[in-house]
């Protein structure tokens, strides 16, 4: 249905996943019972969670403990492993520079050219540690950098960009097309992000095994701020996971929808799955991990963008370990660690059995549930114990 | 009607008690004059209150302060008070514990066993305070330490977890079947929480003579936070009561529907109430009693999961004694205080004579009063002076 | 249109000053050309403003300030000025008082009794300012205390309660009758507060020459928080001129709408005009004033309930004189000030000549507009210098 | 659909700009491709900017600046540069104010008369520059003070208030006829500030070349709190843009919207052009720029009305030089520089070639993301490096 803004001109309602709750069934299951686990093309992941390519938040050796414990996470290889042999002096720099200067300095530091040796080696440097290694290019770089990292092993490829449309225009160079690059690399795709109905069918349609969604999707995000541009997450993955369904309709292949940003707490993954994904990938919850390479700062890959830097090196706090954070156990409790243990208990508090039940999960509108603030104690949590 | 969260997607729109309120009716009547008592089974209530199973709240000797003034404490018998003879040492420690180290010695605290002579012995305390005795017990506990109970003369069984559904499903235990169960035994059940029409339903049909309702009501609510779930308190008690209606008509029994959580202040009882409500189950408002065992500190029974804990030991502002809180009088103007007084002046003002004709008072939708914040001096107070 | 708030519960959407923006229309006018005054019964008053029996707000000196400027303060005949031969010295204590025994000592001094002489002498020094004499007094309390007031010279009488029915219901004391009542007295009367069409219609019946429109009308009344009860003022204004319309065709009497409260700016005044309001009563606007008893601090009817007091005495800032808060200048910028100004204005700008046209503004539903916040800086002012 | 607000009083609904979002289409462009330039009248402009005539924001340095980046700035004539010979003291005067003394000294300020020969010299400082000057008078002096800007040269003459219909009526002085006024210039014309389309398109009818819209636009807007009249943004231009299309249709002339007010943001600029603007003009976002005569303060031109002042002299943060306010580099990160480049990047990123395109871009209501608070890091912003 849609809203009239102005005379003649139109908006489709959109919702995010601060406006959603799941809403129990009439069944409740035992925590343990749940399989939360998932295939990517042919991989099969315990955890239905992928880590953002965030140089705060993922080197190799993040990435080894987080394949260890069942998700995946995703290398940046346009970051600063891949420019600096040595990137630790730089983290530390980073982590030290006064807030007035963290943008000016960022923007320095990531002018240090990229170097293919080091896409293989830091591939490489995952792959020792015996998980699946995944790592992201953006459209612009992935024909000139995908090889090496191929051939250190790489077992998904990430294409990614704030938007990726399956048709670029460019009056300067030659865009890439994606319908062509992707059928023909030996490893499987995932490509984003995307943020509705029409532009996830057509990155399905070129051969992707998992589609990103998520445009601006958080109301805190800077896209929306700086550029507008954005659709809230849970309209987002709907229309993804619809277009999941046609694409499987027409063609039998099921390709993952994978919900990237906009989350926080396990609620909010749960809720994505709820939506229709079939995965999430977190980007700022690793930044607190006691492993994160930011040494607790973090900044995003348009902080130091050279003419339009979007956010800012932050502080973040140190909550937990990886392995707290992702599957616990957690001795906090602000949402932000055993993200999986979470979703597990969220599952089986609702009395859904595996993912592909969970994304058919009732949902309500509850808006009066926007505001985030104190803590209300409630007894009933003894029930889960 | 449904909302389309996206292509695919719906979702029920539901409301919170902070986004309604209560609309005058054409009379007014006098305070005195109105009777809020009820019926749980065939117990005779003079206050539809009861107070919530948390051990910052209740202990037997606050259980029993709230019976004499007409309103039912349920004590935790999974709590400190089974797990330890002399409870106060354990309840000092906690008060005292500094922010960072509360949930890690929580969770330690809560791994002393339950003992079942201290079962009995804390429903006897209550019982020797002449009034009546309830207590709760979770689904997965409730078969092995109920006897205990009900042999020392407890009056009302409480079985509550986060959510309790009339089919739960484990691979690895036989799990409690509460049509078999509830009847079996000799005292009356209370049971829950639920937030659906369907749930409450199938609970009704155990024979409970109450059901909890309540999952994640509040916008405040850790479970919402952490595990994404939950039904805004409205539209959950509404449901509630419409099955209550539905039951009513096909077996003749009335089974209470009783609010649970999402509640501070007397305005919202009195929301719940013109919900559809027969009574409230409180929590958090008793943690700030002179009498309660916290000693100005609070936790729900959630804050020491051992894996996901929800919520944290909270400082509690004391103010003032349990009558205060509960008929008053109030020396303070938050609406934290005398709400049962609250209760009948709202029913007074709006002009309806007891709980039944106020389930039907008239309500409104009125989001423009979510806000809350400064206090706005009006003169017309004098009216009900 | 009926919203569903659960399984056979409904309830009205109703709307609040604050969600509502007036739209300019083709004209625009000189503020110098607005009319703004209007008739109370047989009564010519400048200003559509009426400032509540407010104990902090108004004296017998406040009330003559306010009705030289061609406003009409209403004094309350049940507050301290006829409690206390000298009130001054109660004053200054109230304003001494530290926070946490404010509520406490304002019950006690309330106890004193009230003393017919009292009433006959207050309003006799508002009769010696040259002025028009508004007093309020309680259903409860009118027919006991009405005859000292008018023989004094009250001009106009207020009945005033939370919630004032034309149907009170007692077991205990035979209830004014409104019907009766009214009629019986030789000086026009005011009633209220109300909120509904219903209500508005049976006060208007009563023979009363206006009708206090306001119940827990703003989001941060205490009315609603405590006991749950309240109608957004838009709605309620725009209900209530409807029944004065019906009542109109009914009778040819037309009855005045007096929005009372949930009004802090100008902007909300003309915003409950244009709802449909002839005039406004405001409360803490004038407590605000220099010349305001309170001395800074303010109080409403209900802070000092025996039992179940509702608001505080709370810290105010004097802004300027009540010259300045109605009909300026202005030397501040909140709105606060020169709100009959703003009035003027507001009608200038938006091309309305007078009340009467004003009532029928267009009016747009703007809920963006809830925020407040810093200061915008717009060049546009000039074209109103 | 009209929104009924009580009985027999409805209000259209109406959207503000952070209440929606730009929907990226299937398509992807290269921001160095997208056309930004615009026309007004017979000119020629590169970045569909114009300046506010802020006496904070513009002096004639600050204009030929502008101009010479491709922007268009609007000198008010009726500000400190035409009453002060020297207005260098009087600004370091403002600057140096105390808060609460502010607002009173501006008032005497601008009490200083208008004087001709500076309108003459101001303008001829501006072409001295070599771009194209434009300046504001009001409705009520532009008849007086007209003909000095345009015998010095002035390129645009803008006509502006608060609220400009092309219907003033007045009982005390003949009120200027756009409609004859307009055309007996030899000048193109601005007008406004209006906010519907039947005053945008009689504004239209006049011959103006563009209509500034904008009246209480944002939440945050004084115009709104003092006096209750405003349309929120999003609504406004796209109702005025609606009527573009009809005096186009009638006529054949096409006549620019220009959004006026409510914007912060590269995103807020986005999405006014997205809603139907030709171009914005943008107030306070100068008012931050290094070359700003306020010297870190600003106020706007009804700060000092001298009975109904609106708004304050405000601090305001220096965050970077005109350049980099208007097309960066940006070298911060809350979206208040390079607003031209976030403009460009935002039709890129969402697949539009130019501002006639991008008025037709797909939108959506996303009222979630409303909140503005906290930085979320994202990893995509790669793709558009």
């Amino acid at each position: 249905m849609d809203i009239e803004i102005g005379k003649g001109k139109t908006a489709r309602r959109a919702y995010g996943l601060d406006e959603i709750a799941i809403v129990p069934s009439r069944r409740t299951r035992d925590p343990e019972d749940i399989d939360i686990s998932w295939g990517l093309g042919d991989l099969h992941l315990d955890l239905p969670c992928l880590a953002s390519a965030l140089d705060a938040s993922i080197d190799p050796r993040a990435a080894v403990v987080i394949g260890q414990l069942g998700g995946l996470a995703v290398l940046n290889l346009e970051g600063l492993q891949t420019r600096y042999e040595d990137p630790e002096p730089v983290f530390e720099e980073i982590a030290s520079l006064p807030e007035h200067k963290a943008t000016r300095i960022l923007q320095q530091l990531y002018e240090e050219p990229i170097k293919e040796e080091l896409i293989f080696r830091r591939v490489q440097e995952i792959k020792a540690g015996g998980v699946i290694a995944a790592a992201s290019l953006t459209p612009q770089r992935v024909e000139k950098y995908h090889r090496a990292a191929i051939e250190a092993g790489l077992d998904v490829l990430v294409v990614q960009g704030t938007v990726v449309s399956a048709e670029h225009v460019s009056q300067s160079v030659v865009p890439l097309n994606l319908m062509d690059f992707i059928p023909s690399l030996d490893v499987p795709v995932v490509v984003g992000g995307c943020a509705s109905y029409s532009t996830a069918l057509h990155l399905m349609r070129t051969g992707a095994v998992g589609v990103l969604v998520g445009v601006g999707p958080g109301r805190i995000c800077t896209t929306r701020g700086v550029i507008g541009t954005g659709v809230p997450q849970a309209t987002a993955v709907a229309d993804a996971a619809a277009a999941r369904m046609r694409h499987y309709f027409e063609t039998g292949d099921y390709v993952n929808v994978i919900a990237d940003g906009g989350m926080r707490t396990g609620g909010d993954v749960a809720k994505a799955v709820a939506c229709g994904a079939d995965s999430v990938m977190l980007g700022s919850a690793f930044a607190k991990a006691a492993e994160a390479p930011g040494r607790g700062t973090s900044w995003g890959m348009a902080t130091f963008h050279p003419t339009l830097p979007r956010g800012t090196r932050i502080k973040t706090r140190i909550t937990g370990t990886l392995e707290e954070i992702l599957i616990g156990p957690a001795r906090e409790n602000d949402g932000t660690l055993n993200l999986m243990g979470a979703l597990r208990m969220s599952m089986a508090t609702t009395g859904y059995q595996n993912i592909k039940e969970f994304q058919k999960a009732e949902i309500m509108y509850a808006p009066s549930f926007h505001t985030e603030g104190k803590i209300e104690q409630r007894s009933q949590g003894v029930g889960m114990g």
